[in-house]
């Protein structure tokens, strides 16, 4: 059932006729979840909610002591709002954390230059490792290099990242971040640098999870501010550069994490899940990721308690913990839940920062797509297109969509996402509140839709041989 | 002569009708200023120069090691070109570094909050001050308060900076900077921090020179990013909030600063003076401040020589040391060089960024307008309106303007200036090189025209009877 990127921009574009005749939103439904909308545009809930966790609370490290105080306030901020059933699910991790960073360039221009250690990085020796950049364009172009000795060497992957409305230049640029410390373990380099995965021009590096492979050489990893990257490819311009590069980091071992679970009680057993996680990195207070997420769904689950009649399939939002880190609290969700996924109707996660809706993706049975064109009918008025049945439903929604639950993206605009994006900057000030307002009445009117509608979104066997 | 500013508008928009009747500028110079203009706008001299400086030297800090690399720079950059008379004039300067800052808000949230130290600022004890937060919505709010006891406490200054394209939102600001430690250590507070001098909404505090006065407690100070700044107002609206501070600094005494300087030799000993400033703050590479003044003044003077012409008067490019600290170099220039003051036609510095220059300003005498007003008719085509007769020049030419050296200023569009301004975010990316040219060939035809124009600038004895 997993559509390939062609099939599916082509059966986005039949989708709409096809649904046309249907009618699969009672009035009743509909006329609710338009008051929805309008309640939501006038309310500022999704945004207070953002400004109370950023502020109470600031930088959410997965594991830390501040990610527990942020589980204290989402019990209290979902009691306080008039959710039901408020409980946390705690679950380990592996616990990482930043020390202290600093690099300089040696010769031949001596300066310093701004980093930050890639989450997961090992730390270098305490003096610090001294060597000669060899700088590559791109990962592929390091990957394709032959296979020589780095030894003494650091290594700079160099390679930039494209800005884009949908984010896609971020899973072609976020590779780099992963791969990097892989490919300079292989040849043996001292450490590596890369250049930020984001789209700003300041002067924030940009951290987020690396990886290594089991065998190989662990390399310490950082990335430069995109200035930084450009001074150093000047300096490179001009001939051999040495760079002096300190990393110091704990892994103490395992930490608790956990998610933050609330509801608004239908009148069946049947759920629709939502939310965002509630960790975040350290540099920021997690404003744009992923407080707004957290605001945005609990916003718009307070909107349909505001609007006072009761549900029929059962309301849960999630704030998921340690999401930055590996999907540890979505992991731990699919694993808690299991035996009870079958009754999860649909999933969604607010994980993209706080920028307007514009496009609503889905990931149902081929046969259900007519309920998605009849969705998305009631959300373009808040300028929401049509997407394609692709959908990932947000990172914490992969463990249970592979497992079968449908999930929709409430695809929201990227633009300067990856200008914050794990950086010291992902403050609340760059939130704006009418933007907030687009996504709380989005996710009210489909949640609302979801939890009213009669039948499911998974494909009905024969329907689905049929289409086949 | 010192106009006021009201009467300095008023002649400035009576300034153009007088001068229409004149014509000072010879066909023959207007013509070769016109070349020079056309010749700046396709040279990209100037933008290298800046790349030059901010890559091979990067930040340049008053007294540092830094900035003596940036003297050899100097040097070896005025030579390359073909400058003549090119050297060091040395002098001393109060040596001061920073060497760590960290802030955080204890209770009732605990959190980092970044922060930069004032040059000049003294350190806290090791173990940081903790204290208890009384925040003044302005300087003048704190100066107006009643003298109570603020022993300790941390002072926290939240007054905002306003945008503005002439750059006068800084003159009230910086006041705060100033001002605030003198006003905490009166009242015995144990810190002070103040909102950044500063326009952006990014997470960089700005730093700068503050100052202590005599017989007054020395309280440590800082700066707040915005964020930060937003931040601590949000904990201070909800109740009572501690927060320590921890600064180091450095302030081993007098170390060697200096002037670089180089001509294009004239015919006569008059002399036009006109350069940036050499030292940038330390945590950016001083690109904007004033790397890009380094690059519009030399390379405005190498169009010059590319001309092919010898000027009637000199032409003296100086890049000054020890600006940001209290100008230093300026004061040192001034001194070194007063006896031949009298020879100095006029002076101007380029110390407002890289933005295009949009009002020509002087300080003439009262009777030479006209002469201004006919500079301003052969710069208008870059967009260059008339200005009043109440030019500063620039921060390095006060001393020899106050010796009574006429100066301009070429006055730059600072609108964006004050988001990098004394932030790591000042890098050579922010440069463009299109405003360069323009700067540079403003800077290149008014220079030529000074240079080889008759007669001066000065008010002459009799016509400056008869006007007042």
């Amino acid at each position: 059932m997993r559509l390939t990127g062609i099939s599916a921009v082509i059966f986005s574009l039949t989708m709409i006729p096809l649904a046309a005749a249907e009618d699969y939103v009672s009035e009743k439904v509909e006329s609710e979840a338009r008051k929805l909308i309008e309640m939501s545009l006038e309310s500022t809930t999704g945004y207070e909610v953002v400004e109370s966790l950023t502020t109470e609370v600031g930088a959410r490290l997965a594991g830390s002591e501040a990610e527990a105080r942020g589980r204290e306030w989402g019990v209290a901020k979902f009691k306080e709002l008039g959710f039901k059933n408020v409980r946390v699910e705690e679950f380990k991790i592996p616990y990482w954390e930043r020390k202290f960073e600093e690099a300089e360039i040696v010769s031949p221009f001596p300066q310093k230059l701004l980093v930050t250690a890639l989450g997961g990085s090992v730390a270098t020796p305490v003096e610090g490792v001294e060597g000669e950049i060899v700088r590559f364009e791109t990962l592929q172009a390091f990957k394709d290099a032959p296979m020589d000795s780095l030894e003494g060497k650091i290594v700079f992957v160099d390679e930039y990242m494209t800005r884009t409305q949908d984010g896609s230049g971020y899973g072609v640029a976020v590779q780099k971040r992963s791969g990097a410390a892989i490919e300079a373990g292989k040849r043996g380099a001292l450490a590596a640098l890369i250049r930020s995965v984001g789209t700003d021009t300041h002067r924030f590096p940009h951290t987020g999870q690396m990886r290594y492979a089991d065998g190989i050489k662990q390399v310490p990893i950082a990335a430069l501010s995109a200035p930084d990257a450009d001074q150093l490819q000047r300096a490179l311009k001009r001939g051999s550069v040495k760079v002096w590069l300190a990393l110091d980091v704990e892994s103490p071992g395992e930490r608790t994490s956990g998610n933050v679970i609330a509801e608004i009680p239908g009148r069946t057993d049947e759920i629709v899940v939502i939310g965002g996680h509630l960790d975040s990195w350290d540099l920021g207070t997690g404003a744009v990721d992923d407080g707004a997420g957290i605001g945005i769904t609990v916003g718009a689950a307070k909107m349909i308690m505001d609007l006072g009649k009761k549900p029929q399939r059962t309301i849960r939002v999630v704030m998921f913990g340690a999401e930055e880190v590996g999907l540890y609290g979505a992991k731990a969700y699919a694993e808690m839940h299991k035996d009870e996924l079958s009754k999860h109707i649909v999933g969604a996660e607010s994980d993209f920062g706080s920028g307007r809706i514009w496009r609503f993706e889905t990931r149902f049975g081929e046969d259900k797509l007519g309920k998605a064109a009849e969705m998305q009918k009631i959300l373009a008025p808040l300028g929401i297109a049509p997407g394609p049945n692709t959908a990932s439903g947000g990172p914490d929604m992969i463990p249970i969509s592979q497992m079968g639950v449908p999930v929709v993206t409430l695809k929201q605009n990227g633009w300067d996402y990856f200008d914050l994006h794990h950086t010291p900057d992902d403050t609340f000030d760059k939130i704006d509140q009418a933007d907030m307002a687009q996504n709380v009445a989005a996710y009210a009117a489909f949640v609302w839709m979801a939890a009213n509608m009669d039948g499911d979104f998974r494909a009905t066997p024969a329907a689905n041989e049929a289409s086949e």
